[in-house]
């Protein structure tokens, strides 16, 4: 099916663009009525998740009631945990909880990997195929997974945390568990978006969320090599890297076989740039908070924000998620002033 | 009273010393056993900060326990809010809880600053006071406070947060308030600081726990020029500076009229002296976690550390204060390596 707006994806592989593209990661969430009406319908955040038609329906409201550039598939990165058997609840008001962690090699050994284990995840399949069809080429369809260090700290974590310095702690003390453990985990996420992009994702963000935890040596020996991986085997759509808070490693990002480089609101692009060279695309990056100010102070923001990146190779976004509570008439506000950006 | 041990000042006034002076941030407290019998037969936490005898006790732990070559007073960056009216309650295993937050202009005009505010510290003045005589000399002692905008987040938020979005979003859409709010803890903070150096503090430490959550046009603006006030009115001893997660704001702090600056662990001290220039002193940063490893692994990364900051304007430190599970143990061996080191 031929995409009536493919400016996301034109902007994506590097292309010159009219304007920059615009979304908003969580952008399927709670900042929309729709979603929390259908949301309070349901028993939890897992029936969503694990309900195709719901997700789907859950992806499209932003694309009806923001007019944004792309649709990114309701889900969740702790899906490929659960495929490869700890399964995990989502606590109200808490985040996710893990009733049995990896403490240990053995524990390691029973996961289940790869293609079997991304096999159990149907039901994502599913919601991307449905969103295909409804979006009807309306605009691209991002797929996403966390990446291997991120899962490797909720499963052995088995929540969130500040600090996730047992998680650390396990890189330090069980080096090589740990190498077994991601490896895993890369497998299986390879195998895992390889099938997305089979049932129609357009693009592949890789998310990691906990990479500015971890210090650089750590981040080179235990998070990277395993993104690399995942970057290099996803060969037939763009793919995105978004390691946050981690600004030390924008070079290494910069040397992977990915398009597109996520940037956070602490960073400048022209610091990433120098970084990273001319060629990769940045995606980025206003304060989350910003969106919280009055009306005006918001698109001046956007429009600094739009001339910090110099009108090329940048798809406007956040410098992380969207925050549920922000008002939605100023995160119109932002996708707005993008799409009537004339230009720097 | 002569200090014995005067290695700590005088590599924080910049002077070339016989190796680099080591201590903990955090080191009084839960690594160590004669802590946590001392805290396991109070109330609670606060009782330990308010009874200048007790606080003066568990300061002076490290210094025997471990050999450290600076004692830091034991206490809270929340004293100043309570000082200045926001009582706080410390919540077992969750952390710090205001029952009053600042929502408004108004709530700032009921706050008692400066002086008047500083002069309910009393306590905080004794516990010095002893722990200076107690100490008779063995090593300086460390005074310090919260920066401004940490202390700002916790009266706006009123509890700890992963990304303090409330007192976030009271700088994007009250910034005179905020800077009102900002003056006064300012004020507050500043004649602390001077009571503390009047009671017996050889050096000032002021910490910006969440100085990285902001965004760097942030960082200029509502914690800056309020660290930089704060800093240029201690003028009887040294200060450091230690914003965490603010990588993007050395250039700002190396202008500052401080003689120290701490380092995390995301950063590498060659990329800090590039930003900040060659007459700071650097503090850090060895990772935390770093310390769960097994001892030979805690050996060679800290002689790593070591070798990292080149061997001279370097205070030895962990990158963020000190986990309280750390084995006992490999808290000894840092220290240890940091006293026996030979150079570079």
């Amino acid at each position: 099916m031929k995409l009536q707006n493919d400016l996301f994806l034109r902007a994506a592989r590097g292309e010159k663009t009219e304007r920059p593209p615009v979304w908003l990661m969580r952008q399927a969430g709670r900042i929309l009525p729709q979603y929390r009406a259908l949301r309070g319908s349901l028993s939890g955040f897992k029936e969503l998740v694990e309900t195709p038609h719901l997700a789907a329906e859950v992806t499209i409201q932003p694309v009806d009631e923001l007019g944004v550039d792309a649709a990114i598939i309701f889900s969740d990165i702790l899906v490929i945990p659960e495929a490869m058997g700890l399964t995990y609840e989502m606590v109200e008001k808490k985040g996710p909880l893990f009733p049995q962690t990896i403490e240990s090699q053995s524990d390691i050994e029973k996961l289940i990997v790869g293609a079997e284990a991304a096999s159990e995840l149907q039901y994502v399949y599913d919601a991307l195929k449905i969103t295909k069809q409804e979006l009807n080429g309306r605009v691209p369809l991002i797929g996403f997974s966390g990446a291997p260090w991120t899962i490797l700290a909720y499963m052995v974590e088995g929540s969130g945390s500040k600090t996730f310095s047992k998680a650390k702690k396990f890189l330090y003390t069980q080096p090589e568990a740990a190498h077994m453990l991601l490896q895993k985990i890369t497998d299986t996420t390879i195998a895992y978006l390889q099938n997305k992009v089979k049932s129609g994702a357009d693009l592949i963000q890789i998310f990691d969320s906990w990479a500015g935890i971890l210090s650089p040596a750590q981040f080179s020996t235990f998070a990277a090599p395993y993104i690399a991986q995942i970057a290099a085997a996803i060969t037939d759509v763009p793919v995105t890297v978004f390691a946050k808070n981690a600004w030390f490693a924008y070079a290494e990002i910069g040397k992977m076989d990915c398009n597109v480089i996520g940037v956070d609101w602490n960073t400048h692009p022209t610091f990433a740039r120098e970084l990273v060279g001319k060629d990769k695309v940045f995606q980025g990056n206003l304060d989350p908070c910003q969106l919280y100010a009055p009306a005006a102070d918001v698109r001046n923001a956007t429009l600094n924000m739009l001339k910090s990146f110099g009108g090329e190779k940048h798809i406007a976004n956040l410098g992380h998620g969207v925050y549920p509570d922000t008002p939605l008439d100023n995160v119109k506000v932002f996708v707005d002033t993008v799409k009537g950006w004339e230009g720097v």
